[in-house]
């Protein structure tokens, strides 16, 4: 009973078939390769984007910060959510790579950043002349880290009011086919349809051992996104199997099946864990995070089970047993149906 | 015939089964996984070494830049060689890491540093008080980058050097099997025995798909590594397929079976080049990359048979054909005798 | 009528005079001229402190950003209030020096930082472990940038709280003068008595020319702080005009006798503006800062009669008289009472 | 007996009157006072250059680093010579604002880059891609760090060899009136007219308390440095003191007039000098630094008596009595006859 994250899962079987398959002989490395190429290639089909240029890191961070660099500039500001991966969770990556910009924080009611408030906050920045931050990129994400998703009107208009202001923006993706596959939208109208101009498009959490995908829509970022990454250690000598990964993933709707797949088992968590008395969502899921709350004695029960995921609000240790505790639970790909039942009959008691 | 480097060759089997077995079900990710517990003790056994801090990360620039910055302060310079990885080929990596420490380029015959030289270079630092650099670490590179080897005397005179100054002292092991099998030394005795403090060890160029691991001797260094290693974007979410490589690369000698293959084909490589006339050698090669030199007219003949790897004084295209070209060759542990007589006999004519 | 900040006024004479006398024949450059050991004993006087190690640099900035590299590691935040210097007027200086520190905004009624809720903010930090940033140096302003000033006993409280977690702790002093005549204490009392580790001691808004002590009442941190501050680019070669600034400063209550007859400007300011029909306050002035609304058509007035202050909360243009606009104004030593009466008769109408 | 630099100097009566006269009343602060409109003319004139962007900073390695800055990539090199200040006596300051820049030594005989070395330097980096640094700004300085001078016809050679490969150009000018008087030559002449893109002029060493103007040619690069100036702490807030000192520097020939009494000085030194029997002359003296050599024994006498200078090879203490031990001279402009030939009496002995 594994929901502790979507980076906990194996690798899909299609994903390992096809570094097998890249293991034959030699190849060119830095991006030389031939796989490479084809990775582009699809990515620019996918994303309906044939000028875009594409690169692979091997983490989330990575992908993140070093867009954010190129995005951003040190005396600039990056607007993103008080939850935003960047600010919560990266130990200062987009500070260091960008080489000391500031994040400012726009307030957002499900994690997702409200239109108005952004434009109250890029207003109250750049107005001090040359004492203040001056305004940067805009950043969202997409599944946001509340389980939440942006609508493609919503994403529209952050991106229009960013644009109003010449700011760039960034769709931290780490979760993007799970949204897109909610939402039912192209990935081009979740991206740069809407205004979003450079894209980290996840791989690891959703099937993959360790890749992600950097899009810029614009190709002018390509060279110093390519001077950055190296600069960042981030350029794989072996990069065919990354390429590898990245290419099987996107082969056959693999990407789309497989966040089909941990979308469907959140919602049969989510179904389940609705009939349960006394359990109380923070907020509606929507693709496959689940923050809810229950009592500590039932959090105790699954604990003894071997259930394995983060308590956010409150401790497991504790006197009073009718307490509730808020737990995030995330379902990867490979999660079962019999998991998640087994998961239910605990939690119900 | 693919003599460009030894990051273009195939992952080993018995690395790509390790792969598989370790995608079972549900693992802790960051290097909580039991695959790395597993790691760990693998290396502190294979380096005598129980208090050993233990890292893996994907590139060996991240390796040698973390490890720098741990070490460096950022008023601080890093003595290393001219040709240094850290100082020709990382795209100032380890200024980025290190937050802007110099690198005091140190003369280093046949690549490898003197050591009369060094504390020259040293007593030339730090006698400005608080106006020039201070002293920072020592950094070799073990086999170099011109396939030298230093003796365990010659690594404990300089690290004998670095220490009367109270400075840390690095090695780039990018290639440390390979030097390992020539010396017929154990681990301990070519590091800490000889006064090295922190090790990037690397297992991309040698089998692995991409993975190197970092050691610091002195496990004080172990929270600031860590929080350095996810601010610098190089902490795997799934740590465990990092770990399933390298567990295998040390398991059964594998590491060192793969070693001995790639050296003795630069050995046969180099004794049949040896026996070709006009073919000249910049360095004694000790390890698995051989610099050497040969007409103009013999390159253009590997080249049009498809013969890789990297001229680097002189340009194929030219008029005199007598011209001596330099050519860096490496052999990876999967290269094939039939390869080596086939370009033998090309370059024989 | 100069109200736009305590930076426009003129240096006192008797400051200037003490550049004269610095001013004869050759003197050791860097600091380590006869005058800076005065200001040392002076310092270490004045704040009974008598291990302190002591700096000049020029600007507040300088001061405020090399503290707090000093203490803080870039992996960890700073926890400052909204409105503080630091954040909102040193164009990220702090993250450039730091190498890329956050900045965790603490709500601060009044702009002076609440004890609770700074110990709820530091809960929220370091939760996540290597993920999240790290805890770093608390940060206060006194006066605030609102005027506003923090008893003795608030300044103890909030440290006690930092120290409770291990964290140091910063003074913005660059009115330290205005808010000690106010409070009535001494320099220790105001700082290491009550567990402030460092404070950037201002000058230069209180008659100076350009001249900003720092002060680190535990000298550990000195060599460091003078590496940062020469890779800085803020050692003054002849620091002995530097060091004649403060030094007169210091002699004789010199900086008292200017920071009372600043907040005394003030007070007459603020008791006339109190007098006057629709004139709000947004905070109760406590020092030479006051910010107050009134309406738009008196705000016409002053402007075409020269005054110079900035408006902080609307904009001179607009149709509407009546409408309320907030202004900043501020009084430096040099202040006469015939301008601030000149000032309330226009703003009287 | 002060030789030890022209930093150690006092600052001339026509400066300090300057700064009496600019402590009248209120002045707008950060660069907006009148004052500095008339030294931005007073450049711009003076350099024949209309558009020329102007700003004042209170250090050299201020001034130099933020150009640098401005000037290069973190992922670039910085072309200079072994001794040059930036290298040698700055602390990694120019690392540090650059983000990261590495710097390339030219060897340069007599301190001065040939122009034959700069070319092979540069064409042995960004030859290898992505991997090594890219090729950024070539910085001379001019008078050099061992008293020697470029002609306009060398640096006219050097700016050539760097537009070759589109890199941009520095002159670090600490003591440009030396070199310009020497030289008999305009500003123009010695900077843009040869190619030259900013220049860090010097006042401090030249009789200023503590100001230095930094000139881009450019404009483009205005707002830019504007930003880096202020995040560097460097944006003096009562800056109508620098320009004060800059402008009375610049008005009726003073700057020229205190180069002539220091280079004069220097030249009566030499000259006393070159008659003492076992003297000997590193460098040959072309403006206000001397390099020489002669015994012991007088090194102590001239100690003894009070003289004041670096010994940069050799130590004062030692047995033999006839080794030879160099020194470092320089006078500045308040250099006295009397006092140079006070000191060759005791040189001579």
């Amino acid at each position: 009973m594994f929901f502790a994250s979507d980076n906990t899962g194996p690798v899909h079987p299609k994903i390992m078939d096809a570094l097998s398959e890249a293991n034959t002989g030699y190849a060119m490395p830095y991006g030389d390769d031939a796989m490479m190429d084809r990775v582009r290639d699809q990515i620019r089909e996918v994303f309906e984007a044939p000028e875009a240029a594409v690169y692979l890191v091997s983490t989330g961070t990575a992908s993140n910060s070093l867009i954010l660099a190129t995005l951003a500039q040190p005396w600039e500001t990056i607007f993103c959510s008080p939850v935003a991966h960047i600010h919560e969770d990266e130990c200062n990556a987009p500070e260091f790579f960008t080489g000391g910009s500031k994040l400012t924080l726009v307030t957002a009611p499900n994690a997702k950043i409200d239109a108005d408030k952004l434009r109250r906050k890029i207003e109250a920045e750049e107005n001090r002349g040359v004492h203040g931050p001056q305004r940067g990129p805009l950043s969202i994400t997409q599944v946001t880290e509340r389980g939440t998703i942006y609508s493609v009107a919503e994403i529209t208009a952050l991106c229009s009011v960013a644009k109003s202001y010449n700011m760039p923006t960034h769709l931290d993706g780490a979760r993007f086919a799970n949204a897109m596959v909610t939402l039912g939208c192209t990935p081009a109208e979740m991206t740069w349809k809407a205004g979003v101009d450079a894209v980290s498009f996840g791989g690891t959490k959703n099937g993959c051992m360790g890749v992600e995908a950097v899009i810029f829509f614009d190709p002018k970022h390509a060279w110093e996104f390519e001077l950055r990454r190296k600069r960042g250690a981030h350029l794989p000598s072996k990069n065919r199997y990354l390429a590898a990964q990245m290419s099987a993933y996107l082969s056959d709707d693999l990407w789309l099946d497989l966040a089909k797949a941990s979308n469907a088992a959140t919602a049969r968590l989510k179904a389940g864990l609705k009939k349960i008395e006394n359990t109380s969502f923070l907020y509606e899921p929507e693709a496959n995070i689940i923050f809810a709350g229950w009592p500590r004695s039932a959090h105790a029960r699954l604990h003894d089970a071997g259930a394995q995921y983060h308590i956010i609000e409150g401790a497991l240790e504790g006197d009073n047993p009718d307490e509730i505790l808020t737990a995030r639970l995330v379902c990867d790909w490979s999660m079962t149906e019999a998991k998640i039942d087994q998961f239910l009959d605990l939690a119900r008691g």
